[in-house]
């Protein structure tokens, strides 16, 4: 039998921070370094009022419609997808705006998936699958199968978790 | 520990058969009777060309902005999110553009439901919880947990599973 297998989309396979820090830019003329973020999210090392114009990115109309992959990720998605019973798996509820983007999203970058393996929602403790890869360690609390992290700035001290570096090192260890 | 508990949207607690046929005799100036949807889905009865318009309907931006909510429905799930740890699970990714519509619905209709406890999904196959509510018995196939099978005009004929009537029926079962 095919294993199941959930896959996070930000930070994971997409990447919204590039475009957050974009417009940060654009409205406040700094950017951060990779040293600043080494160990933290985006938000933790802004003032509290620059934290609100984050939100106010991620509640854009948009905002997530053209947002990079990441390197690698749209052809070993192709090939997990030939070996397990794929599912990508947001927790997309938090900006409702973004989900019409998001699904559009995947369709362009990933148009050998299907809508029926996508699943957005507010909380995945009610998501089980055989594997889970996924960028936040809070996702794998209630997770009864195999789950890997995916490696980003923000969970480097993150420990007890087999991570998967990026894409290419996925294909060492689920293909 | 509380238990958790799935309940579906469409034809569970919200209505779009309601608006359908509205929507269908405003174009064909027809409607179906009870008797005919006995055992049947809305397309079980239809032409095929006119199968299209329905997937028409539902693929229109408001169409599920403000459908009726099912009887009794919203003081028996406030209830109910009071004694388990409650998701609304909907296989809302047919109809991508009924996804910030039932976003919008749920939090209009529900208001003491938070977006951590909406989930939209292409296949419930991934969803686990203690007890799941729903309409369509497909949903149930890889269910490990205890199902409800809302009873509706399409499914009077499905045979092995515990029903919920209505949710006065579901007061008796479940609080």
């Amino acid at each position: 039998m095919q294993l199941s297998i959930a896959i996070d989309m930000d930070e994971t396979i997409a990447d919204p921070i590039k475009k957050a820090r974009e417009w940060y830019y654009r409205d406040f003329g700094k950017t951060f370094t990779t040293e600043e973020l080494h160990g933290k999210s985006l938000t933790d090392i802004l003032p509290a009022e620059h934290k609100l114009k984050i939100r106010e990115y991620l509640n854009t109309p948009g905002f997530f419609r053209d947002i990079d992959v990441f390197p690698h990720a749209q052809e070993v998605l192709e090939e997990l997808n030939k070996k397990y019973k794929l599912f990508i798996v947001s927790a997309a509820m938090e900006f409702p705006t973004s989900l019409k983007d998001k699904y559009d999203w995947l369709q362009d970058n990933f148009p050998f998936l299907s809508w029926k393996q996508f699943c957005f929602c507010g909380d995945k403790s009610i998501v089980q699958t055989d594997i889970m890869i996924d960028d936040l360690t809070r996702n794998f609390a209630h997770f009864k199968g195999k789950p890997y992290l995916y490696s980003g700035h923000h969970n480097i001290h993150a420990e007890g978790f087999e991570r998967i570096l990026d894409w290419q090192d996925a294909v060492a260890k689920l293909l």
